[in-house]
């Protein structure tokens, strides 16, 4: 495997052998480490220093069930820290196949010029592009599609991107010609400020990706997959209702932000929960099941058309249910599905623009409820106008520019679909994670609600600190399996799915690797990332929630009581030990030079 | 002399004896003291926890020369640090004579609700207000000087505070109607977050300040005086050119920053001159010399007139001409007048703004040069458009909302109107002053480029650490006295001068004060804003200027080479050592109660 190194000051592009260090590494691991070596933690987000690094998971590209992640790495210019946002779609098999363990994109080029970038079995090319610029993501993956043929891989960004908006995802074509989103953390702004607009993989005629021990691969995945298939959420409730079957579940518990966090339980739930979803999805012939990229066994996607059967929306998740209808009192799953198309079309987070535009409703820009003028708004950040501009800057930016106080965020990321003073694990996680507010970085709605992995009370402090650390490290291994975070439900409740997973990663690499090994990795990774976002300038102080978290929330009424103290708890340990290279940790095999790009200079 | 406390959410006015610990201070090192002590450093700008300080300064309201400045603090809703902003006009006098030490605005009133506060000898009134809600400060000065005549101070707000604007100013009516500034930092949006409209100050029948040595304190205000109209800056210089004598002899030196900061001259500098000013001035009947309060014998303030000799502006500084002149391309000083009305109007800093503009044109929103463009998001500014409210937020934000890495802010604070690379000095001051970029923190220009105190060289890092250094605690010091910056100059170069303001803060409190003492004091305020900075967040990173001053500035084609680590020796003493409390470097008598406004409950 090799890294292709692409640099967009004098637009050549580079294959570099894989550092022994890096060897075992891939997904988040992978991008977390390029991004601290290469990184100036200080520079600006948008400048020449920067560098925006995908890497497909270690066990991307295999047989392994929903290990199709990609991870997008760099600093971030919506939390000024370090960033990995992972995404489905078939980038992550794609880029694996063609041997690429890391795709770092470095440099600037002119101002003013877009490109695009080509990876195949024979050539890695760098073209100035014109024609596609300034177009949606839709339109974008059609002409790619049609140029390519359906089985094309793209990245690509949206208008979003292009006006280097903080809240700009980077959308990734699925199997099926659907949109996927590495969403949060402004990483679209990056890809555009390398002035890339979008890159295409081909990966016909590659072998397929090297596997130290198959037999041993094969029974792993197999029992892997059963494992996964046998779980009541991964097995029944994602795959009938989506990840929009957490509307009714939290809305239960009193964990559903509402009218910009003002209360847990939203009067609309009913009509914009999974189950309502469902049904209007069966009755106008869309697909209630339907997976992100081959492999996946879970199928947590959809196919949502409108009333007269026409299609709007795939991919469309709970988060953003969540965010276009309770926290901003919009009880209409047609207006939701649509504001999900557009977001999607221009490319951007659907958890920070929501928020965002809480935080505008907030600000007496539009009245909470209204779903016709969110609809306007979310066209004009596509026209980029000054309220669009501002919008698309996230919930920090809109508080600051409206003067209003009570903005839900992180280190300057939007605060998820988990209210934290009734689901305080997830609180916990919020607060501590390198990211920002980020609900997949250790996902406490298991253990907090679903009684996955356990119960720890979701109310009371007890329990989650320790909650919330434990999930965090798993997962910042998990994303850099390049497995679908929702294997966790599996792998937590159920031993044998554990196993397979440590059995999947000794195979592939042919080295002993346990839970230890595991875990190992993700404190790696955790300590990697703590590390760089210290040498960014944030401290303890980002480690926290805003202030006005203090209120009772209805119906629990319970605040947020998690004192700075308790909360540096997390990571104390992490923040004080030597970093151990990851290469002591689990030493990957040496592999052979498999497909090398060409290089070529433009 | 008392500390009155305004409580918002209850809307209650009391007077406090004024703490053994506070009883030497007054200016920065008071609002400094108050704001480190009583406010929760992490707490939101605009939320309830913030409090907002003005306090006059330990000279204000005696005959002491050019000592009407009152500090005004907060936590900074800009710079997310603590924030000192300290301006002329009458109200530090007043607020003296009406024996206020302090006065403290805290809590938060019901929202969408204003209020006026009047203190006068008998009564402290808080008011709900609704007449002048959205009026600009010159409708509510004359408003108010109507209503209470013409010798009434008064403290308020325009629109710019009233939206919450991150560059919102706090505007002070001078003696003679005219309009002053605490200008940076976005006090005036905490202003607004309280409620407070405007304060106005009736010292009517108020005796005078209590001076312990009135014959040393006539005494060493007369050497004062006279050593101020003796030095060729104070006594000729600033009195006939006002401070824009300075754009002659900073674009000579290379360190006008021009077209957002790519060169160090401008070509249209001869345009907006001190000197060409001057014949416009004198032309139109304006007044080239005048002073904005009492007592002060510098009189850098002027009335700048139209070519029809109506009245423009006053209080028409060389940061202002430079910021809407130098920094934006615009070579037309009655546009620049036209803006700094507008500014002073509704109640924006104009540095900030400037910058914020120039930050824009390098987004594309205006062409570089286009004054008429300029005035007309001037006009958007108070009118609220988003577009204004973008700008009214400052550089950092506006160059978030357009995407630009080329933003001239430390500490998110716009980068004053000499280039750190070509005024070395000036560079270490905006990096490492816990302000925010401050031109006024420790004035590097006078050794750097005017030779006052001696010369260090401007384009090389030899000297200028320590000349930031012993300036920035010089100027606490200068500060905390009441005295205007200006001062300095006199006192750098002629010992005499030095010696009287020694001499003017022990005749007032009876107890030693020599230069140590000085020292003390300005090293006492230093420490109290940094820890309180580091407490709210704020680290080394904080202490740096953007990544762009790498590039070189022409005409001496130097780059900004001083290593974080250089920078961190200007305060690394100050960091390290225990703070003493400045009741034991200089403890002032207990003085009697005198004025003490009745406490009234709405």
């Amino acid at each position: 495997m090799k890294i292709v190194r692409v640099n967009m000051t004098n637009l050549s592009v580079k294959t570099e052998e894989v550092p022994q260090k890096w060897a075992n590494l891939g997904g988040r691991a992978l991008t977390s480490a390029i991004v601290a070596q290469e990184v100036d933690p200080v520079c600006h987000p948008l400048g020449k220093k920067n560098k925006l690094v995908f890497a497909p998971g270690i066990l991307s590209g295999t047989a392994a069930p929903n290990s199709g992640r990609m991870s997008v790495g760099a600093k971030s210019p919506l939390t000024g820290g370090i960033k990995e946002s992972n995404s489905g779609g078939s980038a992550a098999q794609k880029l694996a196949r063609l041997g690429i363990k890391a795709l770092i994109i470095e440099g600037l080029p002119e101002q003013g010029k877009y490109y695009s970038l080509h990876l195949s079995k024979d050539e890695a090319k760098l073209q100035e592009e014109t024609d596609l610029v300034g177009k949606g993501n839709y339109e974008v993956i059609d002409t790619l599609s049609r140029r390519h043929g359906k089985n094309i891989g793209v990245i690509t960004i949206g208008q979003a991107g292009e006006y280097k908006m903080l809240a700009a995802n980077i959308s990734i074509k699925d199997y099926h010609g659907y949109i996927r989103s590495a969403g949060r953390g402004g990483l679209g702004a990056v890809m555009a400020s390398k002035g890339l607009k979008y890159i295409t993989l081909d990966d016909t005629g590659t072998p397929p990706v090297p596997i130290a021990e198959p037999e041993k691969f094969r029974q792993a995945a197999k029992t892997f997959a059963q494992a996964l298939k046998e779980h009541p959420v991964t097995g029944q409730g994602l795959p009938t209702y989506g990840t929009n079957v957490l509307v009714n579940i939290i809305n239960e518990a009193g964990g559903l932000p509402t009218q910009n966090f003002r209360r847990g339980r939203f009067a609309g739930a009913n009509k914009i929960s999974g189950e309502t979803m469902y049904e209007y999805i069966t009755t106008r012939k869309g697909k209630p099941t339907h997976n992100c990229h081959a492999g996946c066994v879970i199928s947590c996607s959809q196919v949502y058309n409108d009333e007269s059967g026409n299609f709007v929306t795939a991919g469309f998740e709970y988060e953003t249910i969540w965010g276009f209808g309770a926290v901003c009192c919009v009880d209409d799953l047609d207006i939701i599905a649509q504001a999900d198309r557009i977001c999607d079309d221009i490319g951007i987070d659907t958890i920070e623009t929501a928020v965002a535009i809480a935080t505008a409703m907030e600000g007496g820009v539009l009245p909470f409820g209204d779903g016709q003028k969110m609809l306007a708004i979310l066209e004009e950040i596509k026209k980029g106008t000054y309220l669009g501009r501002i919008i698309g800057c996230g919930a920090s930016v809109t508080g600051k520019v409206f003067g209003v106080s009570r903005v839900a965020v992180v280190k300057d990321q939007a605060i998820p679909a988990y209210d934290p003073r009734a689901v305080k694990g997830q609180g916990v996680t919020y607060a501590t994670t390198p990211m920002g507010a980020d609900h997949t970085a250790g996902y406490a709605v298991t253990s907090n609600i679903l009684n996955v992995g356990g119960h720890v009370g979701p109310l009371a402090k007890e329990g989650n600190i320790e909650l919330s650390k434990n999930l965090q490290i798993a997962t910042a291994g998990i994303d850099s399996a390049g497995l679908c975070v929702f294997v966790a439900f599996s792998m937590l409740d159920k031993p044998e799915a554990m196993d397979a997973v440590n059995q999947l990663l000794e195979a592939i690499s042919g080295k002993e690797f346990t839970y230890d090994h595991m875990l190992g990795l993700g404190r790696f990774v955790l300590k990697t990332e703590i590390d760089f976002n210290r040498a960014a300038g944030l401290t303890e102080v980002s480690d926290r929630l805003p202030e006005f978290f203090e209120e009772e929330i209805p119906p629990h009424n319970t605040t947020w009581d998690f004192t700075p103290d308790e909360l540096q708890q997390v990571f104390a340990d992490l923040k004080e030990e030597v970093k151990s290279p990851p290469a002591e940790v689990w030493m990957a095999p040496e592999d052979e030079p498999r497909t090398r790009p060409t290089v070529e200079l433009h």
